[in-house]
């Protein structure tokens, strides 16, 4: 199975001159979306995982299913003022201005495995911003995966000293 | 196991007066989150499903994994401009103003059978609309369930006909 037939190149989303990587018909597949948990599980060679932080919204997807295929718990990195508990805030910069998640600060204990996991490695700003997150709160992190890496943007330069894994690339 | 004592009460969130219910730690428990899927699953007494509709954004926790679960695939249903193929939208009521939902147009095909997730169920709008955009697709909504269902603002009768399943209640 190509898993790269389920990913729909969408023009001008979401505005003009950019190509937006659709992943509904991977979900709509639930042999896609098997296949493809499969990569994200096997690139962790069996280390044992704490914790798996989904990034709102789209990581929140294959974050859920990555938590329950590890016997881990999930934790939703949301955008501001979601999360109704006590946070600590990151803020990261976007083409033009910044934009800012929130992790609750009982989501990791010191000394948590954690894995990170977002649909897109793009830039790699958002993931940056929650590895800060993660680490101030003592996690440790394991790895950070991606259903999608596109490898044009240079997303890894961002995240020194950080394992990465995409289960396509582009 | 206690599924209620992984809910969080949180006051005056996300406005004064309000007590929102906090899911975080169920999801940070590996357990408790495959107690509530098991519920959530036995309820549907092995009556198979084609489409698992999750509900922006917390409605996508659950949604994920029972899609798996029941071997079915995965569609979110998402707020305006979210979903970046073609589209029709449904529209609600809140307390004061109106609020809308999407889904790709390719989502349902005819005939299929669906399950709707949320994470509440509350005044009932939220899931009429999605109700709505599932049988202008042309799908059967086998059961619409939900997480959490407070009682007391009625949502049931917003969903006349349609079989209703909460795990917990209040």
């Amino acid at each position: 199975m190509s898993l790269y037939q389920y990913i729909r190149d969408i023009q001008d989303f979401p505005k003009p001159g950019i190509v937006f990587k659709d992943i509904t018909p991977l979900l709509a597949n639930p042999e896609a979306t098997s296949e493809c948990l499969s990569l994200l599980i096997s690139s962790l060679n069996g280390r044992k995982i704490d914790k798996v932080v989904g990034v709102e919204s789209r990581g929140f997807f294959f974050a859920t299913l990555l938590a329950r295929e590890l016997n881990a718990g999930f934790v939703p990195v949301r955008k501001p003022n979601k999360l109704p508990f006590e946070t600590i805030e990151a803020t990261y910069e976007l083409e033009y201005g910044t934009d800012s998640l929130q992790i609750h600060t009982d989501a990791i204990q010191k000394g948590d495995k954690v894995l990170i996991h977002d649909d897109v490695l793009a830039t790699g700003g958002t993931a940056n911003a929650v590895c800060e997150l993660v680490e101030r709160l003592g996690g440790e992190i394991v790895q950070c995966n991606f259903l999608m890496e596109l490898t044009f943007l240079n997303g890894r330069e961002k995240l020194t000293g950080k394992e990465i894994y995409a289960a396509l690339t582009y």
